[in-house]
């Protein structure tokens, strides 16, 4: 990254609390409605905010200090940065950055650094999901160890828009057009949340406009300029093409992800009672419990092939490498009484018929 | 339209019987699969068939063609045409060149001209939507005349796709995306279906190989080239540029259509079961059953919403005009016990609360 404005850097204006409560920015107060409005903790609690360097987080750094020091938010805040290592000196520069910048608003501050690409090489892993990956993992041990229970990440709705076109292309279905959630555990099972308190109502445009309105430098990532990038292109490309049919796009786009999002709670929420009425008492056999088929013939299709995606999630506790198909195969053999006695699970596991019951056997070494 | 090979025309090759059945082509034999699926009839029926000169629609009409020349269907096929007039000579050459090519091949033709352009002038219509109300009336009218039950349409996948692309963009939720059916009444209420047996397999470029490969000609719109109509931008500009991403994203965006379709019937089913329960026995006000709200409070939003939409519907006969706002407002008065005694519908009518419960009343003009 560089620098924003390299030639002329104004000095960051800091709002000292000065007896009454400073005059909050437009900016600010939307944020805090939205706090509110997701319930997060606003005293007596840590909470870890994800800082690349970017316009974005900047920007909600720079948010979230306003209403801490107008004590509007009465929490510990801690900036944490991951260093990929992916441009050598300019990821380096970016961490100081950071640190310079948590230090001056008086803010605790945890840079790590790590060699994503080594990583992603030994593993054979996408640079990008290898650079995800090791950034939510260091969250979530910054998380934990400064005792946090909510980490914030500053995706706006431009964000949004480009995971769900990324999505719509690569052919995901209904869930991968729902898109991000603004709420969500940063990871299967854990009780720290990931918040993302810009998806409802900032523009990548707000962000940008917000630290140019309080002279707030930011860093800019020449990856992001980079068009072998799928998500830079949507950026660059795609998304401007949309626009000229329909320049208001990206707000249509997000009340469509709300709605799928709310259609997919129903659904998820009618296929558990379903499969709840589908599952028998244990069996003796150590396989769990005996699932029923007869009841789930005579849902709807789109019912019960997510209440078989929730059984087979909780006997093997992932949906790992179990896509739509495999949905419909296992489908299939429920219904299809000519079928084999048994069938096995890509990703491991697999669901035996005996005596007309189900069940769904899981490798010791799986669970 | 002009020839797509002027030059060299060769005679159309009819399949005659000659005792035994004479071999199919794949692309026919595909179509019969298909016809059996949707237990289309295969004798004994009146079958109109849309065929506007293009290869989708010529390739449609030479495979059915086939069927009957071979004996696989029994059926009477009337071929349709609208000559919408907006182009000129070039519109009277297209309804001529599909009369001359159904005399040929032995079926009925209905051949009908409107001034699509004056009639929507005069009822301030957009050019497209006036055209395709046009043609459905016609093609209605043709098969009522005709003792048909069903129209065959030969819109491929390739439609369907530019169909959702065109929704995603206008921004208009799961149900734009999910595209058009398969089977539907031709207009609401109608006896008479409106069948696309080339959308669940058929691509553009299948059709016009299907023409090439038995030298079948067709007819060249240049209206599908004028870049003015944001159905061919999308075709020329926005679905090349996605396939730069994935090749294969027509096949996936299908399988999301086709998801996203038993998604919505499951949750309409959803709906229709809570709207039963929630509805009371027939008032004596002659204001239709009235509606409690405690069942629906405690639906989720994804099922009560539909169920007021189905409620909405079933009362005042459609939904024009009424949007996902509309249905918040209409909830939202349900559930706020200190607002106002009355919401008027946009597009007429009104819904009452009355001792608890809640009306729709519809002026008599509407009913």
């Amino acid at each position: 990254m560089t620098n924003s404005r390299d030639r002329k850097r104004p000095k960051i204006k800091l709002n000292r609390q000065e007896g009454r409560r400073p005059k909050l920015s437009q900016f600010a107060r939307t944020l805090l409605r939205e706090w509110k409005k997701l319930r997060l903790p606003d005293q007596k609690a840590s909470v870890v905010v994800a800082v690349s360097g970017g316009a974005d987080s900047v920007g909600l750094l720079f948010a979230l200090d306003e209403l801490i020091k107008s004590n509007r938010l009465k929490i510990n805040l801690i900036v944490a940065h991951l260093n990929h290592k992916l441009r050598s000196k300019a990821s380096d520069a970016d961490a100081e950055w950071v640190r310079s910048m948590a230090r001056k608003l008086g803010h605790v501050a945890v840079i790590k650094a790590v060699n994503v690409r080594a990583g992603a090489t030994k593993k054979n892993d996408n640079l990008e999901q290898a650079a995800r990956r090791s950034r939510y993992e260091f969250l979530e041990k910054t998380a934990r160890s400064k005792k946090a229970t909510v980490i914030l990440a500053a995706h706006t709705q431009d964000d949004q828009a480009e995971t769900v076109l990324l999505n719509l292309m690569r052919g995901s279905g209904p869930s991968g057009l729902s898109g991000i959630d603004s709420v969500r555990p940063i990871r299967d099972g854990s009780e720290i949340l990931l918040v993302r308190p810009f998806l409802s109502w900032a523009r990548r445009a707000d962000t940008e406009a917000y630290c140019r309105h309080r002279h707030i430098d930011f860093r800019l990532d020449e990856m992001n300029e980079d068009e072998r990038f799928a998500r830079v292109r949507v950026r660059k490309q795609l998304l401007p093409l949309i626009q000229t049919f329909n320049p208001r796009f990206v707000e249509g786009l997000m009340r469509t992800t709300e709605i799928l999002r709310e259609d997919s709670a129903a659904l998820e929420n009618a296929a558990a009672r379903l499969l709840e009425l589908s599952l028998g008492a244990e069996s003796l056999r150590k396989n769990g419990r005996p699932l029923r088929a007869d009841l789930l013939r005579l849902a709807q299709p789109a019912v019960r092939r997510r209440a078989l995606r929730q059984w087979i999630s909780s006997c093997r506790g992932d949906l790992r490498r179990i896509e739509h198909v495999h949905i419909l195969a296992v489908e299939n053999f429920l219904f299809n009484t000519r079928s084999a006695r048994m069938i096995e699970l890509p990703g491991g596991g697999r669901i035996l018929r005996t005596r007309g019951l189900f069940f769904c056997e899981i490798p010791a070494n799986l669970l």
